[in-house]
């Protein structure tokens, strides 16, 4: 496969376990200002060879890749998106797929016409944990799913200055909190109904918009409620850098990730289940393009995960309780 | 003190442990239909001799009790609540103190006029674990509180036929959620300003109206946000009846309790904090009554976690969020 890079704010390094057996044919910024030099000494140091770019259409037009992995700043995300869906390229990119309800709907709409691929970087999904509880439910562990908890709490470390620009960043819900919503989607195959959200800037070390806490509360098909927070409140001392978090209780047993270690208690009492191999989401992705396998994030899943985050955090800018079970005929 | 007894279809054995240094005088069923055989069986194997009666009113009247222990069925405590207020008799009663705002309101004005103390059996305050956690986080070990995460999970065993009945039972937010209610309240000091919330009785073993899951997100004064689960989906055979769990997170730590343990991580890493004796919540009221010591639970406490509790049903009932930065004014 032929790959260029359109920014490095975000997780590229997902591409790094196969990107030795493909061609890196060009990296550009994906906005003015976006510092190239993380990625640039990441290729270097894998020894991989590519041209530079100012622009990024015009590094789509001559190298004519056959993926673009995007992500530059996360406000940022629709305008290469969508000049990669365009040209038939098919897209790896940061999640949310973007930050406006209005973006995501032109997305939708250029990936149905142009039949290209799109994979959002909703790469914990294939962590041994969550791999782990997701066959678990899926295989009846747990009966029917009735309420599902999820964490996302991590450090907060420095930030780069566009955090700080909820119209550059995106705000903590669409940023953070929509892992534990993938979570909760994927574990339940199940649509979102409604979602009541808060969120909360204090205390957050001068970082204009940046909100520090947010919760989420929702509603899904067949009463199932799924509760999440986020947080940037982890100690600098905390032994890890994140600490997910996932419980899903149901009528036959509850399963829960804590530090990465799964644990169910059903019928037969508790017990710590054994942890598969990690997965890689770009692996998956490029596997799919392939036609070798389909254990892909689909165009569908990543665009609808972004849609119900972004309404969450409509919800908490709002003060309100929002109905969203139409939100999946829009995509 | 001279005690009579309402009602035994609540936590009345709180009130054990220093029972025999006190006069039971009598007991009565709180409503045509309860059981009173458990306190009966209860009060013989402690070898306390007692009267009883039919009906509370002439009981109260008879003995003049100090104090009346009342928990009756959950959503009929108001009468006998009321009763003894109205005679000025010190209430020690279940929590929710009633399961409607009209009588909460009623409550109120009847403490006011007849300067009767009122305390609810929020007796989980109590536990060494949240002694802990409040102590630790009023003495600043977390700086200021962001976020607040709380957990009820119950086994549903097997419940009297009562439970099934939003009008006699009032709902799994106020008779379980309310305990997670009242720590965000009492660690944080802070007031709620807004609810949202949901709940669902599917899969509720025949149970009528018994929610058997729940989820209410608050925001309280500064911004603080509080996101808290109830459910009755603990297995059978999981290692304990309750899965109580308690986190708050602040801007210079965040402190923890699973399983009774309390984990505290902050600038110096992360670490298990040793715990306190446990209290309880009996012995504390009938230590305040005598001027003893003041870490009872205040009538107003009592009150105003019950109408918070009141307003996320009513939030949950409604599918909307609801503004209840006022709820403290009505008390």
């Amino acid at each position: 496969m032929k790959v260029c890079f359109i920014g490095c704010s975000g997780h590229y390094s997902y591409t790094f376990d196969i990107l030795k057996s493909h061609t890196v044919a060009g990296i550009a910024p994906g906005t003015n200002g976006e510092d190239m030099r993380p990625l640039i000494n990441d290729l270097k140091r894998m020894d991989i060879s590519f041209k530079s770019y100012d622009h990024y259409a015009q590094m789509l037009d001559e190298c004519r890749p056959d993926i673009a992995v995007i992500n530059t700043w996360f406000g940022l995300s629709a305008p290469p998106v969508l000049a990669a869906v365009q040209r038939g390229i098919h897209v790896f990119t940061e999640k949310p797929v973007c930050t406006d309800m209005d973006n995501l709907l032109q997305i939708a709409g250029a990936l149905k016409k142009t039949k290209t691929e799109l994979c959002a970087m909703l790469g914990l999904r294939f962590d041994p944990w969550f791999l782990c509880m997701d066959r678990a439910v899926k295989d009846g562990a747990i009966g029917d799913i009735r309420l599902i908890t999820g964490q996302k709490s991590y450090r907060m470390g420095s930030r780069p200055a566009f955090y700080s620009k909820r119209e550059l960043f995106g705000g903590l819900i669409p940023w953070v909190a929509i892992h534990a919503i993938d979570w909760a989607y994927c574990v339940s195959g199940s649509r979102f109904q409604t979602v009541a959200a808060c969120h909360s800037a204090k205390a957050n070390h001068g970082c204009g918009d940046l909100e520090m806490t947010a919760a989420c509360s929702f509603t899904m098909e067949n009463d199932i409620i799924v509760s999440i927070t986020a947080d940037y409140l982890r100690p600098e001392k905390a032994p890890t850098h994140g600490d997910d978090r996932l419980r899903v209780a149901g009528t036959a047993g509850v399963i829960e990730a804590i530090n990465g270690r799964v644990t169910l208690i059903d019928g037969q009492g508790s017990r710590e289940l054994p942890l598969p191999e990690p997965g890689n989401v770009f692996t998956a992705f490029v596997q799919k393009l392939h036609g070798e396998k389909n254990n892909s994030i689909s165009a569908y899943d990543s665009l609808y995960t972004t849609a119900v985050a972004l309404k969450a955090r409509d919800a908490a800018d709002q003060k309100t309780l929002l109905d969203i079970h139409e939100l999946d005929k829009l995509l």
